[in-house]
């Protein structure tokens, strides 16, 4: 039986797991620090993880101290923790449309109402929010509670949120005194390009709350992610985190792996060079095989790349035919918070397998699409 | 600097961690499926450690199938999640009183009301729980949602629910519909006796979530836990986990690390060898430093003696100045929900420090209580 190509979850890149050097780093701690790894650590996290996070904040503008950076189990922990704190049910949250699946999840389960924004090749369309803020302000509507974003390598559409944006977007926030989410698990897999700053980079008033990971600089098994915002925020959002502290053995492993100047930049270079490769590769097979059916984002980094078919396909089908066919991809409909989301959309993650089997994959999803009887009604109902 | 005695929180005891071991563990691990152990793992966790912690129950004379465990990142989660699940604002939730002071505080998290009932030496008082679910059935009342125990070696009183009244419970629970969260950190602490059945045990209905810990068998830093209920209650329970699963390397070292038949028996001669000296030295001094000024348990298992001052004096003020002089306690009066607690209490932990360390600080709480103006006043307001 053929296994399943893996185009769906994203999934981290193996070949550039560190194995051998976390191996001989958890073999040193366990042997002469047990009593630390294998202990309780702190709700807040091990203080020299934290500075490392925080030197890596800094370095990209941002004037974070090692107070304001608490460890998370996995980035999404904080999506609940800071929904949890800051919205009581029939709050609003503000997402684009379409976003991170997950957060929609996450987001629901605290009874919070979704509220989008349309976005386009350079992310959220701020002047659209400013005219839903000053309306619901005007009118005495409610204001939203926060605003969540992905703001580089959005996922599922790959954007990056332009520079002049992010000011924006932030000083809007501060100016209807709204909390931004600042969702950045893709930061540091930049394939190509210079970086803007983040959010936080613009933030004046503690109005982000950044929240960063692990697992695509690392690996995502260790479950550590971190959330940079003001004390006074942490001190809210903190409760919410019921694990008990996040695994100080996981927390040492990463600090031991990035705890020399320029252990990061050497590792990224593998992170990024493998997932280049990666990204290459669907990029050329999907031009290949569903040129004329269908567009795609180039993303510039990230783990996702998000297909829009042409009018009358149905990507619920095509994916379901797709799995069936031995390629898990996700339809693009998840990725929409209301009812009846579109179905023309695949994401594509490129991230996990290798060149030939994404290769294969996209080849497949080609034939399934071209076999498709295209349902003309769908473009004018 | 005198360096602080810890008698507060529930550390465990660093001579029984396995950290030689581990660290061949880890390091095969890592060098040999680092594909696998720094990858995302699922939701329900990892299905071999599922398999272990089921043959656990087995043994226990629990019928359960690998399906109907789920780890979760340590066990407080699951009271997170399960509170989360199953309680809106305003629902109650029964415990004893006193009660593990976290899950008082995660229970009012999600807007529980706590609602307690007497207990005595055999734990809970189950017939006074009888005739409170009887009374608000029968006037129209609120029934809980939930009810909460620690049944073997309770956190903070260390008593052991007699077998009688663990059945009674779990009928109970089972006639009014209420789902019984049986919390059991301390099972296979046991430092002498002979173990009665867990609540699970005595389940016929899927009325019981029982949730484990892998900290009091092998290391808090883990952060590893367990929960067993029936797949439907699991289902509604999941959603709520949202870490994005538990890290795989700390679930791939705790099964390897118990995979072999009777490594749970063997490993636990050490934990609870290593307890039975703490205890012992704790109790010691307690004749020696507080006799005559309070009484106090003598538990046969778990991690805490459960300390009552004779009338008068304020284990609020007796707990400060021991900070003060270096030995953390915690006062009794953060495990009882409600308003104006009782301040005579204190709790003792004896998992962590050695026996000299605890013989200090008892002696250091023994001159503390003697030098404290006995407040005759209170006994009679």
């Amino acid at each position: 039986m053929m296994q399943t190509i893996h185009l769906a979850d994203g999934l981290a890149p193996v070949e550039a797991f560190p194995g051998e050097e976390l191996a001989n780093l958890a073999s040193d701690i366990l042997r002469h620090h047990a009593g630390e790894a294998l202990q309780y650590g702190t709700q807040e996290g091990y203080i020299p993880l934290r500075r490392v996070v925080a030197d890596w904040l800094n370095a990209d503008g941002v004037e974070a101290n090692p107070d304001e950076i608490v460890i998370v189990t996995g980035a999404k922990q904080n999506l609940d923790m800071t929904a949890r704190a800051y919205c009581s049910p029939g709050d609003r949250i503000i997402t684009g449309a379409p976003t991170y699946m997950n957060a929609i999840k996450i987001f629901h389960r605290v009874g919070a109402e979704l509220q989008t924004v349309p976005q386009d090749a350079d992310g959220m369309d701020v002047d659209a929010l400013e005219r839903l803020l000053a309306g619901a302000s005007r009118t005495g509507g409610r204001l939203p509670k926060l605003i969540y974003d992905v703001p580089d390598f959005h996922n599922p559409t790959g954007t990056v949120l332009a520079p002049e944006r992010r000011e924006k977007l932030v000083s809007l926030a501060s100016r209807y005194e709204i909390l931004v989410l600042e969702d950045n698990p893709y930061r540091w897999t930049r394939q190509e390009g210079e970086a803007p700053p983040p959010l936080s980079y613009f933030d004046r008033n503690g109005t982000v709350i950044a929240t960063g990971t692990f697992a695509k600089i690392l690996g995502p098994g260790l479950r550590l992610g971190w959330v940079y915002a003001r004390r006074s925020v942490l001190d809210r959002i903190e409760p919410y985190k019921a694990d008990g502290g996040t695994s100080p053995l996981c927390q040492m492993l990463a600090y031991e792996f990035y705890r020399s100047p320029g252990s990061l930049e050497r590792h990224l270079e593998q992170v990024r060079g493998a997932l280049r490769v990666k990204r290459d590769a669907m990029l050329n097979a999907l031009e290949l095989n569903l040129n004329g059916h269908a567009t795609w984002s180039h993303p510039a980094g990230g783990y996702y790349v998000w297909v829009t078919m042409q009018d009358g396909f149905d990507t619920d089908i095509i994916a379901t035919e797709a799995l069936a066919a031995g390629v898990d991809v996700f339809r693009g409909s998840i990725f929409f918070p209301g009812d009846s989301p579109p179905r023309q959309h695949l994401r594509l993650s490129f991230s996990f397998e290798s060149g030939e089997r994404i290769r294969e994959g996209v080849a497949a999803i080609g034939r399934i699409t071209k076999a498709q009887p295209r349902n003309r009604e769908m473009e004018v109902t």
